[in-house]
């Protein structure tokens, strides 16, 4: 790898472009400009595209007829650094060790695009024009759930009609082994607060009289599983597909699997919905998720009041052919019907986004594997994942074209945890990948 | 009212005497040195105790054989004072407005002390002595727990030994209604804590493969009472001492009640314990609340993390006859019964203190009622209280002694609260009470 592709890295993980806080603004911006005076530098044609909130950057070469027009699409925002204590090393103060690059963003994403960016410049310098039409995108939003990247492809339809789009942002199965993503589960998020008394109470002098917001948050988060693990929301599991038998036989050859994520994650025992292997729980089955929950008092010790309000952060993870604004409604009814007269609901709808599934049989999914057999020099395992990446589903509906998700992330990488990290070696995969793939769906 | 007894109570109140912060500990002393002058003045023998941290200050006059000995428990620490800016004037510069004084400390504790030091002073000026054998103690650490009056207690026995205790630090049914206050609630406190994967998880990738430790805790939450709101812990009202006839009977008549629990909390609609009242609930009926629960993501938006670990810091209030240390082990054993395998459960034992309850017909009550009556002119309503006073407990247990709550406090007066206030009238009231309490002890 070259050291100028490193020092590339290491300057975008600098940046702090953490997109949900409003204080980090300047950062994410700051970023976006770089990657769009980089791309410059390559020849290539830039243009930033400010949003209502933070910036969308462009780059194509010029298109000629003939070629396919292939979009590769990356997002240079990142997720909060919570809990920070729990870092090892600042996160926005890369670090080396063992082979693994840490830092925040490292895998999630700017690892991956910038191995993209990375072998686009050498395919440049070594050729001067690359073999296909291209458009390279890169959003500010997406840990934000990309509130403004639709309107813009609505907008600009014309200039991104594409034939195929590539994302590496998914993860492969296990370091070497090239894979490839054919679904993702969609999502829909929501907050629930109830609300109970005007001003936090002392608990001696009401206790007993009034309802405790904690405890009835926490009686309606516990309606929504049975206890053998299933959601008990009436009707959600309604559009469900259920996983096919190749699937099911597929899978079970793949490594991970239970042990994995037993290890993984280090929890006692796992646990799921039943009838269902550890790879069907996480790729095929609908989740219900409490992200945070929150009510009184947080610090040392104890403090005895009975706390104004009490809220819980959902995400409903969603599996093909369910439809988030149909599970939205049947959460908020699933609430409103278990919620007590004692306290007042409040739901606020978060992000949504479809799921979603292609043809991994498709002439450019075929190339696309070929491309990862011949940077990995080992057969392609077909997956799907549990992680959503609702801007699949734009590119479907408002640009017509499917994606091919070519991840480059590790089980192990800590995605949107402390201490994320990313694996050099797959930094300098993807920058190859970049380049056999291009030429793999030139010829498709 | 004499102008010196107010020109007293608003020396006291000058004094920052807040016990839990450091930078006012000299503020602290100079509070208990002036308490210690001003019952020197009145020809008291004093003393001053130091302590770990605040000084305990007591005066007594010289003891006959042949009258009873009676402690005044009284203390001069106060809270802070935040949320500052929502005080109307400076909380150390006492304001009289509309025949109340406003002021930190005014209602808790001083106003209330102050009043029984200035009856001390009348009495002694009047007739050179007090009618029974007198041990004033005033602490500065009431507000942090009383760290050090159970070993001042114990160290002192000899010293302290009286026949019976007076407080006035508790409430008033209403303006006007003599109070005597012969039950409180005692404490538990246990912290839960699950603890599921070794570090936030991405809950699309791992989401259907673990339990998540905020829903885990959510469930365990809803096993603690039953859909009607009783106590679902096996066990935890087998020591219910019942509502008494007598009581039930008594506390229909009194003020207050539900329609004033709804106006002062502002809750939709009011929730408690079947078959019980709303007085009853809240001061002879046990109940668990969380005062806290916290778990996952805490800010804005959304963050797509199972959490490592989820919290519930639970305060259980006990009654006649429950005993805290068997409570706690009730409660381990349901959590240590509902928590899942899934999960490694943590439980930490917090403060407690036993519940409290004296014969209001014992012939010290009969006595304090009287001085109640002659005080106020009016029938003196018996209560218990819902909050805990700990050294209640404490000096049952090391004096022997039992304790007279004739509290001066109305449900406004803000206690711990912005623009704390304290009538004059009942501060006029005190005075009175402390000289006609003294003398119906005396020949009790």
């Amino acid at each position: 790898m070259a050291s100028a592709h490193l020092e590339d890295l290491l300057t975008a993980l600098r940046f702090r472009s953490i997109s949900t806080d409003s204080r980090y603004t300047a950062d994410v911006l700051a970023n976006a400009e770089w990657l769009a005076a980089r791309l410059k530098a390559d020849g290539l044609q830039v243009q930033m595209h400010p949003t209502a909130r933070h910036p969308i950057v462009t780059a194509r070469n010029i298109h000629r007829a003939g070629r396919p027009t292939v979009m590769i699409y990356g997002h240079y925002d990142v997720q909060p650094v919570d809990p920070v204590e729990q870092w090892q090393s600042d996160p926005f103060q890369p670090r080396i060790e063992n082979g693994r690059i840490y830092a925040r963003g490292s895998t999630d994403n700017k690892g991956q695009h910038m191995a993209h960016l990375c072998g686009l410049s050498d395919t440049l310098r070594a050729h001067g024009d690359l073999p296909v039409n291209l458009i390279f995108l890169l959003e500010g939003e997406e840990e934000i759930g990309s509130p403004n990247l639709e309107p813009f492809l609505q907008e600009q339809r014309a200039n991104l009609a594409c034939d195929i789009i590539a994302i590496s942002d998914t993860g492969m199965v296990a370091a070497g082994v090239p894979t490839f993503t054919y679904g993702l589960r969609g999502i829909a998020c929501v907050e629930v607060t109830v609300h109970g008394p005007t001003i936090d109470l002392h608990s001696g002098i009401f206790g007993g009289s009034v309802a405790n917001p904690n405890t009835i948050l926490s009686r309606l988060v516990a309606t929504v599983h049975d206890a053998e693990g299933r959601i008990a929301i009436e009707g959600l599991y309604d559009a469900v597909r259920p996983v096919q038998a190749w699937e099911r036989e597929a899978w079970s050859k793949l490594p991970g699997g239970a042990a994995e994520t037993l290890a993984l994650t280090g929890v006692p025992a796992l646990f799921g919905e039943p009838g269902y292997t550890d790879h069907e729980r996480r790729w095929a089955r609908p989740t219900a998720e409490v992200n945070g929950i929150g009510g009184g008092y947080q610090g040392e010790g104890s403090k005895t009041v009975i706390p104004r309000s009490a809220f819980a952060k959902f995400s409903f993870r969603l599996v093909p052919d369910q439809d988030p604004a149909d599970i939205l409604k049947k959460v908020e009814a699933h609430f409103a019907r278990y919620c007590p007269p004692t306290v007042r609901l409040e739901i606020k709808i978060g992000h949504s986004g479809a799921p979603y599934a292609m043809d991994p049989n498709s002439k450019f999914g075929v190339a696309a594997r070929r491309a990862l057999e011949t940077t990995f020099s080992k057969p392609t395992a077909l997956i799907r994942e549990g992680g959503s990446i609702p801007i699949v589903q734009s590119f479907r509906e408002v640009l017509g074209a499917e994606t091919l998700l070519l991840g480059l992330a590790l089980p192990d990488c800590q995605a949107h945890a402390p201490n994320e990290n990313f694996p050099l070696e797959n930094f300098e995969a993807g920058i190859r990948l970049n380049q056999h793939l291009l030429e793999a769906l030139a010829s498709a």
